[in-house]
């Protein structure tokens, strides 16, 4: 390392460590110890264009150790990315661009939210899928339009959590040979040593994945990463696993290579040996010198004639291959589905009663040819699930072109996976069980909190379950969603509704959508285009005024319309109201809500075979909530709904319980 | 493999497919497939005492594969664990005791409730760890009274899911050589050949955790498998990871070795086809020679000297060493801690403010004293979640008998360790931040349906996480619980509703108990005793009948006291409810409900900072909620609470806007 490349690495220690210290809140340890590692990967061998970090032909960079934000912080700052040190003093505050972890939408040049350990992992396994699936798709001889890495950047924790081993058996499997991954390994965590609970041969295990492992010795040795950078990018079969062993906090005195350096402030002292360790010319706080920028700045101008030879080549692809540009544009238009809702082909219906997982099946088919950019499939459960796009092919170790993917039986990754796709342009679904929707909540949450409209198939929906039991019935899970912001959590009712919310989700553009869908056949009552609006009538009282109104989702809104008419025999007359998704019919218009549940109309009963929390929201304090107490049981499902109290009688006596 | 011993493994072959066949509906890969496996386990090579399920001492086997049920239930049958034919007979129907996948206290020999896949592998960690700890604390030179091994079975599914990742590299970690790891290697899964998602060397990857490796290239051959679990028990050091290449669905004309075979009954033809290939004597279903029953009930009888033997060695432990017998007694009453309620030092609190993380370090030092089968820790982050157990060292690769838990950062094999723990009769807690919940959700999902009393200390409980921002803020959360079936969510405001929180935990026999807790300072401000019901009224109106009720929890209750301060001033005299714990107030008398919360009293506004998503069940349609919207931020906690509303000012105004 000469000089000037050990000042401008120090540099990013310098602004982490000072940021941190005027925020009184951070984390040093993983910023110091890899801002060699991250100084030579940006500066020598990733190609990005500070002037334009939305260029479609980038590399792309997560940091899985999201806490170590600032360091992307430093190198958006220094490389010009528009971070000015002012938003590097503002660390951590309240609107500030320098949020404490890295937030996608929220910072320019920043590829995805990260913080949650192992996530970065699984999206950057999703981002190098994308990638390959789209070079296939779109390359011709002598045009790579698509040809970028991932590089992803993570530490022990990151290794630790479960998440990563899915993702990169996955990727191992697959060939991913364009992912890199950096592990920056330390050997501490917050608990101390990582010999306390993390003594597994790392290297041997990624090879055990079929990844390509370097080791670099000395995580400030900047030859060495960049030499293992360049095999790992020349390797053209598997991907690569470079394991830099790091001092966490490096160059923080007293501090460096123990858990005290992870997570909190170095603290003034610290910072001012540091600064004397590192030979830095001055004690002042992001002091950096001219000549440090001018370095930056010189990179940063030579990272420019890599995008300018790619839009050369790109603007001679589509004059060439006109089809494919055409192509091009269609597989990243998040908007082309919108015309569908004239699409009277899309919206057929049929009379025969049939399971919504089914429906979603058909809604799958007829949007495949619509939605190019559509990519997607299941947990090892595409025959169960209904995913299967016919005729589209299978994305495999031997072909990434086929639209359909497996996963295996690894739904947290997956669900990462689809995020790191959704990064990428396209508009990916995933699917399982909706018991199993628990693995892919944390992954679906970062997928709310980046505006990711990623799309969950979840079947086998509720207590319909039947004979696989309790283990596999859904209870609570639609609460789950519920509560969660930002996304739309869909039960529809029959093949019309499934067809609404299938047209919701693939319209969303910042929104992700699930679907909950029964595994047996349900009749078909629907009416697509009211359920476009969360919550409908779907048979109305004949008085003006309905004695009660019946509330149900999914399976059970066609119990509640037998209810009805056996209320009907007995003088009652009610209206029922299907409510496909809560949070839709939540953003419309105060009137369309009034007209469906006039406030006036107290008599409320709502029947859904999950757990009733949060059901009150429509029934309030007065009405009755028809749902499950506890978990489910093991037996068809024919039993198992009258069982637990799911009946017309039993809805009808509700109702006329609070009359 | 002798004739006798064929007749006997291929009795449970036909007793599998015959059950599934009479439900039409089940998974007869795994049991046909594992037949043998099973067999010369429970035969040759397991302790166990089908007259005495519950004998301590015996050797555990999990079903990690629990779609295989039937292979359990047949043995289990077989050895005479009370299991009749009958009862195979009603094979996943409405009341049996047979259901779909194992349900542990629902069928004796169940050691586990499985079919999540991967879930049964982190549990036999879990009863790993109970047992070197348990072994290091009791036994004594000559007295090897606890001593036993843990077996569990799993399929491609249970390797590919992230939870047997993190769990195995614990376990090799810890050097658990008392853990066996059968792994069913057929390379079929639903969607077909495992080669399209997992093509991973298993083998290497069991290696690099530190596992011996051991193959059996035949599943049929009875002398490789038992030489294989011979060695796998010799092993002193290191857990054994037995790879088994079998046949799925082996025996099956036409479907075996496809994934046909996996999860649909073989159909009566294909059955019947079966039967002749085996050589089995009858085509009649479930028909089974008198001369197999022979057979196992020559083994069971054999196999009860074990007991007997065991049974003496520990009487004999009990008489020389009486304090060690005494101890023993504590280490598995689980309602060792019920006198606490009148124990002072246990409710002592201090006026000074403290978080609510600090408050839980606080019961849990005071309680590792009076309840010894306590033990647990943290995902890495047990500083943070203040839940070391001071003095009471630390769980170890080198010395097991420490009451401290490392599990690394691996949140979802923590939970499904501590299933395991509680399994094995001890009383594990677990920790990670409230956010990272998520990652435990499947594995509480189980314990609640197993009804362990796992207790979840959660820290970090809202948007008072403050700086690391939106990926660190728990919104969702509390309801995702809440609406979990079987499962105490406490929120508390303080010491005291703390040490109510934690009495409720360490006193529950059949119910977990997560919970919630603060990262900054509350001020102390409950009542200890009253939080016991759940909720209570925590300062009341002048007024008989107030003119509102403010209903908080945790920290937003001493912003609801304040908030009725300020409206005092404005003539408005409201009621202030806390409520550390909905469920535990669900269960509360319907007087005491009426008293806390009047019927008549509508005028309600809930407080929490979290998603508002379920509290209409308290404030109805008349009320408001004051919640989180959406996403929290990241800056000081100081400046998040008033930016998102959270101040006594805007409650006092959602109070006005309502009388």
């Amino acid at each position: 390392m000469n000089n000037e490349q050990k000042m401008a690495v120090n540099a990013i220690r310098v602004l982490c460590a000072d940021a941190i210290q005027k925020a009184k809140s951070g984390h040093p340890g993983l910023p110091l110890g890899c801002a060699a590692v991250a100084y030579e990967l940006w500066a020598n061998h990733m190609k990005h264009n500070p002037k334009d970090p939305e260029w479609f032909n980038r590399d792309r960079f997560i940091l899985s150790g999201g806490h170590g934000s600032t360091l992307l912080y430093s190198l958006l700052h220094l490389f010009g990315y528009g971070l000015t040190k002012e938003d590097m003093m503002q660390f951590r505050q309240l609107g500030s661009l320098t949020p404490g972890h890295p937030e996608y939408r929220h910072t320019v040049g920043v590829e995805a939210t990260t913080g949650p350990l192992g996530a970065g992992m699984g999206m950057a396994v999703g981002m190098a899928m994308a990638e390959a699936h789209l070079a296939e798709k779109f390359n011709k001889e002598g045009y790579p339009v698509v040809d970028h890495y991932t590089f992803v950047l993570g530490g022990d924790g990151c290794m630790m959590e479960g998440i990563s081993s899915e993702a990169f058996s996955l990727a191992g499997t697959l060939k991913l040979n364009k992912l890199i991954v950096l592990y920056d390994s330390n050997k501490i965590s917050i608990e101390g040593s990582t010999d306390i609970a993390f003594r597994e041969n790392t290297q041997q295990r990624l090879e055990s994945y079929g990844f390509q492992t370097i080791v670099v010795e000395d995580g400030n040795d900047l030859d060495a990463i960049g030499k293992a950078i360049e095999d790992a990018k020349a390797e053209k079969e598997k991907p690569s696993f470079i394991i830099v062993k790091t001092q966490i906090g490096y160059g923080a005195p007293g501090k460096m290579g123990t858990a005290a350096a992870h997570g909190e402030p170095l603290g003034d002292e610290t910072i001012a040996a540091m600064k004397d360790f590192l030979g830095w010319p001055s004690q002042e706080p992001f002091y950096v010198p001219d000549e440090v920028y001018a370095h930056y700045k010189k990179i940063a101008e030579s990272k420019v004639s890599d995008e300018e030879a790619w839009n050369k080549l790109f603007a001679e692809y589509c004059e060439k291959f006109p089809d494919m540009k055409k192509a091009w544009d269609d597989e990243f238009n998040l908007d082309i589905a919108k015309d569908l809702i004239n699409c009277d082909e899309y919206w057929e219906v049929s009379e025969k009663a049939d399971a919504t997982r089914n429906s979603s099946g058909i809604a799958i088919n007829r949007l495949k040819k619509y939605v190019p950019g559509m990519i997607g499939g299941s947990a090892d459960l595409a025959p169960s699930n209904k995913t299967y796009m016919k005729d589209e092919g299978d994305f495999s170790t031997e072909s990434k072109i086929g639209r359909n993917l497996h996963f295996g039986v690894r739904e947290f990754a997956m669900s990462a996976i689809a995020n790191g796709i959704a990064l990428s342009g396209l508009r990916p679904f995933i699917a399982t069980f909706f018991v199993f929707s628990d693995y892919t909540k944390p992954m679906a949450r970062l997928a709310a909190l980046m505006k990711l409209p990623v799309t969950y198939v979840f079947t086998h929906d509720s207590i319909g379950v039947g004979e696989d039991g309790p283990t596999h019935e859904p209870i609570e899970h639609l609460a789950m969603f519920r509560a969660l912001p930002n996304f739309n959590m869909f039960r529809p009712a029959d093949l019309s509704e499934t067809l609404a919310a299938w047209y919701c989700a693939i319209t969303s553009k910042e929104t992700p959508t699930a679907m909950a869908l029964s595994r047996q056949n349900l009749p078909q009552i629907g009416d697509a285009k009211k359920a476009l609006r969360g919550a409908y009538v779907i048979a109305d009282s004949e008085k003006e005024t309905p004695d009660a109104i019946i509330i149900a989702t999914g399976s059970e809104v066609s119990l509640a319309l037998d209810a009805k008419a056996l209320l009907k025999e007995e003088g009652v007359d009610v209206r029922v109201v299907s409510m496909p998704c809560m949070e839709v019919f939540e953003a419309q218009d105060a009137e369309y809500k009034e007209s469906v549940l006039p406030n006036n109309i107290r008599k409320r009963v709502a029947v859904e075979a999950l757990s009733g929390f949060g059901w009150e929201k429509y029934v309030g304090l007065d009405g009755k909530i028809l749902a499950m107490e506890g978990f489910g049981a093991s037996a068809p499902y024919s039993k198992l709904f009258p069982y637990f109290g799911f009946t017309k009688e039993h809805i009808a006596e509700l109702v006329k319980s609070i009359l």
